[in-house]
């Protein structure tokens, strides 16, 4: 991995993070029962995912056709999210935005076109920038190199259904598609459902949209 | 101002960051032809708005019955933001939620009612947060100080047009209301709008919303 880090920058690697590792765990993973897909942080010890030391990890993920579920960490911030949670309310949906910005301009979705990935809290703060993404890649250079304008890519994650907010999943529906949204709980922490089925409840679905969240979307991606 | 800005831990003041100087300017500007508002910058300095160091600014401006037109400046993000100019595609809108959430959940707007603030870039990140604000409201103690919850504070500032996106401001209209959107131009930087005006031509609107946007809402804001 040398090469690789070597082109970077980015702050000191600690000595756990290794992505030979993270290798070798996906194959010792990817052969045991029940293993369906691959959890990951919003970032790597503050690296963003476009890093090129990660290059070989998506690649592998990519080969073992194993879905990603994204969830964010050591978040973005600092003191400025230090009151009132936010490190948590904002904090969380801007590192799920960075993460996507960074899959997609940093041209990782562009390299593994058969990624799949997946985006908590229904995208976090991503989905309602498609707009300023897009005018970005139309005046900026720093943005070309994309095969398709950003809000393209949008379409190709998947995301759950945390949103805590009829009208946000409603948006999604209308504007990424409602066979890209799985059921999401976020379960266990203050900021789950008590309900998440009875959420959808906000919907104004029939039944067979209804049953794509509550399953048949998450069974494609599975491959279950 | 000592016994304000000894209450807070915050970073150290600059020397030019005299309150009592903002309020002096206010006081001046206020009487010259033709000043309708006040221009802020969404953080000061690194110091949120809910900062108690701008609790008599924000009175004083009550006061003087100005709205507040916000703008990010000094944004968050650092080096996580680094690329591909996502400063400004990420970090504008990211810190007006910050903004935003700080007026909120810092009680600013509850201690001044008459406050009417004006978020630009439709809101930036905030309004697709908004039942994310709220479910933290049901569950974290420190942010229950509110008579309201927080989503309904959205209702009460003004949103401008400049989205970049049709569903992006339909969204806005359909959970926010027309009667608080503002048009907005962006001009002269590389993400505002070429035709301000023809941007609303992505929206199905009547002649009376389409007049509401294009100078209605504002001339209410700005009594003019």
């Amino acid at each position: 991995m040398a090469e690789l880090l070597s082109e970077r920058t980015g702050p000191p690697l600690l000595p756990m993070l290794k992505p030979r590792d993270a290798i070798d765990e996906l194959d010792r993973a990817a052969e045991l029962p029940g293993v369906r897909g691959v959890y990951m942080g919003t970032n790597i010890d503050n690296r963003d995912l476009d890093d090129p030391l990660f290059e070989p990890v998506f690649a592998r993920i990519e080969q073992l056709d194993l879905p990603v579920f994204l969830h964010p960490q050591q978040t973005v911030g600092g003191a400025r999210l230090g009151d009132f949670y936010l490190s948590n309310l904002l904090g969380n949906p801007f590192d799920t935005a960075i993460a996507g910005s960074h899959l997609i301009l940093g041209g990782v979705l562009d390299r593994h076109p058969r990624l799949q990935i997946t985006l908590p809290h229904a995208g976090g703060a991503l989905p309602i920038l498609m707009g300023r993404l897009d005018a970005g890649w139309v005046v900026r250079p720093e943005t070309r190199r994309l095969a398709q304008k950003p809000s393209d890519y949008l379409l190709h994650f998947s995301y759950d259904t945390v949103s805590h907010s009829g009208p946000v999943l409603n948006f999604l529906i209308q504007n990424i598609g409602i066979e890209r949204l799985v059921l999401g709980g976020d379960y266990c922490f203050d900021m789950g459902y008590d309900q998440a089925i009875d959420f959808l409840d906000r919907l104004a679905l029939s039944l067979e949209p209804r049953n794509q969240i509550l399953g048949g979307n998450a069974a494609k991606l599975l491959t279950i």
